[in-house]
């Protein structure tokens, strides 16, 4: 390993139980001949964050042994491992968080979101990136241009989740879309669709302070489903709300052969309208992940087009972990922990 | 037109209400410049036709006028319009059973299926083919070689389903597929599973008879969901039987990336497991008649690999359209109409 | 019919044969059930326009009766068939010159631009543009909004292939892609890859003028292949020279899987590196005018991202369409033609 | 390493230089981590084998160190690397000859065929299996059952490229298609068709023989280009040949839309019509190597329903590796070297 007066322990936030976090002295990792170690920089507080903060799971997923969450990061890459070039040092860079195994069918196919033995950042029993120091696989560290931000290139993790969520919508130049829910995902993906082309982009949210932001980042028009509102016919609809009732309207509003794309989690089971599916042979899929998504991502943060950093309305130190993932979103949009502070 | 030998009137079967047949004279149609006239040779009973016979509805579409069933046809070219070739005069042919407008963004972007404008036989108010003389756009009677009986090119409609389902499955050669309900679109979907190559072929049906028949046509593999039977995992889940509790299993068998083809009809809504569709980011669509299948089911016809002749159980006349409707399939398979008997 | 105000007669600029132009008088058309009658407002004039009237053939597409040129062109709509809405009198629009035939199986699987009976404007023996009054099938002559004009409504033509020829290069979010020729079909192509969110869109050219104008366009860089200038790697190539040795270079420069799209025409047969071809599995294809891409061009146009109007400097009467003919493009970019004037 | 009695060294027939073949003793190697070690039980000669004997080199690839040559093998597991399942020792497998890095954007991307960090069994610098033990990645060792014979499991790798050169060609249910070329590659590719569901394979061989035997493995037709044979319209073309004039005359027999796939190789450059390209919109494309062919290779060799083995004409011992390469496939077509006798 090539490392850069890398110290031989760090600060990390970590979750020892439901609703407990805990400062502590941890080791500073140490990278596999394939992987980097990364000073991280920025990391974004994710909806998923919250949630294992507050319920100590997500599904089958239970932090059963202290875990450190944060998965949305970027940093300075600072040591590398054997196999890795040591020009990359000193690299910025986004951090792509995951580990999958490269080896099973899935990897070999195109489909390394889906692998069985995938290991995820702030994933149970994953550590993730509220902490000094992490380490990545080289080719999951990707470099990023002095126009992007610390910040914006944490948020190439919540882009590339709208990125993914439009490739599967199949949005192309001209097309038009429907978003259910204008958080922080709903906003990413309302950045993609116009990204993509999408002229025509439509937002659902029932909170007026919402819909006026998204206005701010690319939405062609907000609607408030309370108002009853109801969206056109579109090219496709992708939920970012994980609400039932936003998923059963917005299903209705795609035109015949397009795509439904469910990114909001929430329900296990939904109640779906077969016959409208069926009828106008509608396509219905979720978003798990994603694939080579930062390329696109960090071209995107780098065009100019959308100020990523303009959704950033809090900063926290990793002492203020708890306040971070306490003050939720209301009125802000994305809080921001600063482990070097 | 040219026309050889037609006589001016004919019989049909109409259905008058629900539950209320009558034989009737009618003019025989005269074709339309771009149609043809075909003499009906042999027609299949399809669950649709039962199920307007005794609901006098099916969704939205209700029987409030006289209506001639029948959508499976096969038949002989014997006048043809101003604009088509009189060589046609003769030919034996299977007809594609539907009128799409043409002009439509749909139907010039190769989803002619989903045409708001599509006129279908057999559907309120569109006349089917139980009846001695139909007519349909020269472009949808496909000829057909003389290996392929009236019988088995009538059953090219059913086989198109098939033939749709298994596209949309993204089935190939080595792909393996689980299938649920082995009536006659279960059974369609066998062999347009084989047909496109497909080595594993589980179907699940609850009727012993059943299992057996379909292992006739090609699935390798039947097993009995009540017997707690669980399918294997499968590339693909192709739904033919329309139960919720197939259908929540059968998705659940299906590999990371897969698809889920509805074709099975009965629920307006369907509580579907969310959780899964995202974390496997399946594809779940339906199917909604066909583009383009005639060609593929012919030929899989002709191939001699299946034999659709195996499927008929019984053979009705025009007089016996009630027997043949209400006959349903318990035992038998795929009750024939002649109409020329 | 219904039609308003029309005159029985218009001015028409016929090639009568290669080289010879004459004014004549022809009867308006009477738009058939189906069709439009239009006014024309604005035409385009089209470099095969200029090889007609040049060489008094393109391919096996022969000269051989008088033929009204022009096949970009926008107008309104003054009379409609007796299946067409009057409302749609009025109209503003924008006219795809393409009539298939519907029928045949290209039409019906989504490739009408491949139909063998295709009749398009100003292809022999079918009349174009360069007249006052023109009739197309209503479902081809799209309603543009105010904030397209008559000039832009026009060239959503050329945009078209360049809309066309991005869709098969499966241009996305963050695509980088090489151009080579930077004359109106290319400047069209650029502004399409720039609408479909291609972050890298690299023209080469050889001459130095239309390289600065690609630029205004939406190209990130221009080079200069006489220079020695070489492209970078790409996800795409498309070729808008026809030149053989832009073709060469430009397929070396694609990355492995990528596509070469051939929309420049002239040489009837070109030596390709095969081996490039099979060791990267390139896939290398042509375009051949378009399907389904004027509601994409028409919302690119009127997104105001990229203003077609500055593409044209210079505007002719019918009674100048020699001047317009033979003008060529030195210097300028595009020329119009203005029937009513 | 878990190891079951293994010996310290092996036979190996090693190319010391163009024409120059030597039989060595070599060290048995060690089985990576993640690797297997297989006593080698068949290996087919491929004619890139030959050509390597005969030139030394294949474009830019140079045999400018001893080699061992033979990428087509099988064999049995004798030991494992200490993260692979020590269950899998006794099974018989298939080799996938290839070690792509996993780390590239092309190898997540499922194309790790185009990998340019590639190793490939039989490649300068890579040895391949004309020895009598060889490594590979756990991953690429196939488990093949017990009705596939060691020769057929072999021959899994030409049946490999048929199976990727069909999926590029798109070919499917109904499909026809045309193949130049009935050596062993144009068999596997008409078997690959006909298990991918082509009901109309027509090849084009000038040799009689070899007409005859490819009407064994499926083709429906068999034609003689010399004798002026002219294929029918098809759906796509699949030149294995490599020679100029069958691509042109093949290119050409392909609908408007259909896919062109090259796999024989020959030519750096060719001359091709890029007029009819352009105007049917063809696509064309390579094969190089193949991507997840195994699974569907080992089932439609367990179908039974083409026979590999039947492809067998001689079989070798290590010490005839010099006749198997020499004895070319005039009359034969497929010969096995035996590296245990």
């Amino acid at each position: 390993m090539t490392r850069d007066s890398v110290p031989a322990t760090m600060r990390a936030s970590v979750l020892i139980e439901q609703g407990r976090l805990e400062s502590q002295k941890r080791e500073v990792p140490v990278p596999l001949p394939d992987e980097v170690l990364i000073r991280v920089a920025s990391v974004g507080v994710c909806g998923s964050d919250v949630h294992y903060y507050r319920h100590g799971r997500i599904g089958d997923f239970v932090v059963d042994a202290p875990l450190i969450l944060g998965h949305e990061a970027s940093g300075r890459i600072v040591a590398v491992g054997d196999r890795v070039d040591p020009a990359r040092i000193g690299d910025r860079v986004a951090i792509e968080p995951q580990r999958p195994c490269r080896r099973c069918r899935l990897c070999k196919t195109g489909r390394l979101n889906l692998c069985p033995s995938m290991r995820f950042y702030a994933t149970p029993p994953v550590d993730g990136a509220f902490c000094e120091y992490v380490t990545i696989s080289a080719d999951f560290a990707h470099a990023v241009p002095d126009s992007v931000s610390d910040d914006a290139a944490a948020l190439l993790e919540p882009l590339s989740v709208g990125v993914w969520a439009v490739r599967k919508a199949r949005l192309g130049s001209g097309s038009s879309v429907l978003v259910a829910g204008a958080g922080p995902i709903g906003i990413m993906t309302v950045v993609a669709a116009r990204a993509a082309g999408a002229t025509d982009i439509v937002v659902s949210d029932p909170v007026a302070s919402r819909r006026a932001a998204v206005m701010e980042f690319g939405a062609t028009k907000a609607i408030d489903p309370a108002a009853g509102d109801t969206p056109m016919t579109v090219d496709a609809f992708i939920d970012c709300s994980g609400a039932p009732v936003a998923v059963r309207s917005g299903l209705r509003a795609v035109a015949p052969g397009g795509w439904v794309v469910l990114v909001g989690t929430g329900a296990e089971e939904m109640e779906l309208p077969l016959s409208v599916i069926q009828a106008r042979e509608l396509n219905v899929t979720g978003v798990f992940r994603y694939v080579d998504t930062w390329p696109a991502a960090t071209a995107i943060a780098a065009s100019g087009e959308a100020s990523l950093d303009a959704l950033v309305t809090a900063r926290y130190g990793l002492d203020q972990v708890r306040e971070a993932l306490e003050s939720g979103q209301p009125g802000g949009m994305k809080s921001i922990v600063e482990p070097w502070r």
